[in-house]
């Protein structure tokens, strides 16, 4: 599917504003609002705890080994944009380190989503620059081979397409196709809408047995009690 | 060996009194205590670090990509218990959350270890409820098939009857079946009574060699030293 | 390759000083400035963030489930050093916990990077004593085969020879042989005098693709950009 | 759970006539006989292909790189016997080759289960003699701590019992508790009657939606057709 | 990304002779011809050795544990295509086996890819009925939820259009789009067109350094020669 | 530890001879008789089975997802020697295929050991050209950076120097040192002697417990039997 050595300098991005609204919700709620689809593999781990950001993606293919293509993407960054790395085969090299988020951060990049490894952890972050990676690796590449900007990719097995918002936090990372954005927006709202009201019915005491009438479903299904 | 489709109600659980002191000792002494047996395997690891608790085993049994039977067990649950969740075959999906984690706490859990993954991790953290997983991620689950409550289980590798003390901590996971909990307990002390003598006279400098006498039985095992 | 049952008590380490230095520079630029060598697996990881620490290698191969050689390699170790445990066959079985690592850090050692598992990480953490390794378990293990002490070992799928000077911090474990070590060190500094102010254009803004002048071999390459 | 050190030599051995006609049935029927449960995780393969065995557990836990128990095992195997060899922690080394094969044979074994590895294989697969493992490896074991013999275990994540029916063929294995084995048989034969019609059917190109009645089930879930 | 309770009637195919013809290059040829992109990843390996096909590729999304969609995706099978199933999160069940390539096999697939487990394996070679799976697993599944039928799905980490030419052999699968079908054959036959001259050079002893010229390149690199 | 960019012309290979009576040993006789040690990591497999070799290690050292180095190879293969590949970080792509292993079949070459992956596996098979490899994979490779031919090297967790002896057979891959094969070649020859009686006895019915006379230490060591 991948073109190789072509970099799409306009892509149509997904609305800034819904992306942050998004991130907001948090990845679960968003995976959830979208009808239980769109999550990344959970081998992609955030390297600190905390973090919880959002924006549309700005989509880099790399080459095993070589992280070139990181330099091109860069010039691509839009303020408030997460990028996206992808790999033509499996990886954990360092493929970017203090240097390369030095420059991501000056041109306004939200973070960074990368299905291979990633360097400087301890300096990435306390620069609080976040990154959700399948390795943390030292392990540096060379500047070889070309791969491409904004063409659509797989990352740690999930499509994404430029301009789709990108959510990670602590659970992963979704990815949200542009065109679905608000309404997985409205989707998510009304979903943390309700969610105070049963958290505190569950604070109190009262089962989700009860609360989302299970009993009877449950006993249609078979289940059976033994004293 | 697993019924599918029963809750039993009633269990023999372990002294509660008896595993809080179990877990005062940690995963560690525990294990070596009953003869080093009766860990789960090391992929499981806890949700934030720090965390140090025990309790009675509440079983619960889920088939993939379903957390219906989690609604079942909340019911079964006394204060103090831990829940144990096993599946049916292998899987990473987020089966529990914020909101089992506040029904779960309302109970009076201890706590969770699940042969599976669990997210809001960010909550479960501020909440201090305590979870040891296999995986971490967002990706929610169906409510469409039944498992069991309170059956003998496999988790993470070790079978657990219900009412077995379960041990966790940052170094993992064991259980201490129920009619060895007090024995175990006075062999944990035991090995913790000496260990600050010991600790006392390694930190002093004294060397494992001499401390345990083992210079003799290395020579005659055949080793060799060479200058 | 390996000798079973022999312990080298000379060893020729590498400077000691020159080992600190190549520590406060880090795993990744020492591995650069080796010419992008010298990396242990990325699977090895900080039992905690933040640790970063370097010395010569006191070396020891054990047997699996059996740590009766970490015994006989803490009389070797000298202020500075670092133990380098290797293991004749996979295993994450925890090998060395709290009383060990009063021994180690009474012996003066610098830190540990297992091939294997270790338990007490939160003593461990609470005492500052850095350890790198596969895994956390609190699995227990006998002491009945031998090994040996100060031979050269694969460790995480690098070649360790005693006196080497092991690097290691967040980003993972580095290898710099002895006779390489003053070499590697000039080569590092150079790397990172020079960083600096590569740092302060790209936080300024400046691309990489300029300052690196990489666009013309991004052209010559065949890049091509789409509008 | 495991006691250590111990050899029970009076098991109750599930039958040996009803074993092997589970045997003919295959895992995936036996499986699903028992209502879906009682497998081993997919990662036991078989060393060669084409092999379908049945028969009475007799089970033995091994300590990690130590096979000593192998032989005391041996003792205990009655003709059509299946040895089911669990690891008190995860190894893949080569427990089990040519000559425990050749006495495992003499004495009347089945086969042989093991959560670890075997080598020998090439001799193994001459021998007809049939083995499902972790693992292949040449690595050989020591002969120096003690396990046990006919204890109940937990092997690739499934409590085994002294006597359970093992069945084994190219799909993995399955363990039918002794006291179920013969409603298993039943139920296996049962389900195997009405497969030949179809079989019949779908091969002349009826569809399973028919067949079996999905349609009607299928639109109330909410399935849409598209053209 | 993944729409969910969706079966498309009508997909594009790519040319059936095309894809035949794609089939007998090879999966390393066809991935080269497209200029090395297109692989899904190594894990997905063949149930038995030797069979080489191709077809035009129905898809399916499967949910964890329940293979209710293979049913409803059989209909929509022509002769000669090659079935495609994709998983909304990682699974190793066994969720095809002898009843359903029976019926796959009678609408004239030619094959099923699958990222998850199969079963009947035995039965499946001696049908010669191809299948690529990430495991062999005699564990069933259930028919409680729903997928989609015909929507790009992802599958071992590369994306498939329906439609999409599909080569599988022992080396692993590609993925053809099938807008591009016709030109990858093309580059495919012309690499093939000089392979054989190439061979018999390489067999006559010719150096690849010397047939590719690769000396020159090589000294420029930097590569030194030591005797 | 790698030198990168040199190609040693001269070493200093195990006798030829000695080599090939120690392929037909095996592998395992081999790692015992060099004292347990000096075997690959188990997850080196053969891609087909049968072949049994041994030769003098020719070694090669690649970069990711590169295999210029393999062609600088082939010109230092001399008849009967193996070929030692491995990667300066992990990779599963396809390093070698058809066309190189006409040539190195040309010059002689008795294998290929790969830490990496191996391609065109159909026909390497009817070439009888053996392969041990972590992968199979049909993804190419760039010739883009220079590695080195003929330096030590860590395959498989496994020092090899050039000229060491390699024997692989189905049950793995050993290395054993050029100053060591005669000897060990002994101590094989040793081992093999009395196998044949051993093997007579015990295909007669005799215990290994009997044969090694292990009751005693058995009964030491505190194993109780329990009728």
């Amino acid at each position: 599917m991948h073109e190789i050595g072509v970099v799409y300098r306009n892509i149509r991005r997904a609305d800034g504003g819904v992306a942050i609204k998004l991130g907001a919700c948090g990845t679960a709620t968003v995976h959830e609002a979208m009808g239980r689809v769109g999550l990344m593999k959970p081998y992609m781990r955030p390297i600190y705890a905390g973090a919880q950001v959002a924006g549309p993606a700005v989509t880099v293919l790399l080459q095993p080994g070589d992280n070139w293509m990181l330099h091109v993407v860069a010039e691509q960054i839009q303020p408030g944009d997460m990028v996206v790395a992808a790999l033509t085969s499996d990886s954990t090299d360092g493929y970017f380190g203090e240097l390369l988020a030095t420059s991501f951060a000056a041109r306004g990049a939200a973070g960074l989503v990368i299905d291979g490894g990633v360097r400087d952890v301890r300096v990435l972050t306390s620069m609080k620059f976040p990154v959700w990676s399948k390795a943390i690796s030292a392990r540096g590449t060379v500047k070889a081979t070309l791969g491409s900007v904004n063409v659509p990719v797989v990352c740690a097995g999930m499509l994404v397409t430029p301009g789709d918002v990108i959510v990670a936090d602590d659970d992963g990372v979704a990815v949200v196709p542009a065109d679905r954005a608000q309404k997985t927006l409205e989707a998510a709202a009304a979903r943390e809408a309700n969610e105070g009201e049963k958290r505190a019915k569950l604070a109190a005491g009262v089962l989700g047995l009860d609360m989302y009438n299970m009993r009877e479903p449950l006993q249609m299904a078979g289940l059976k009690y033994i004293d």
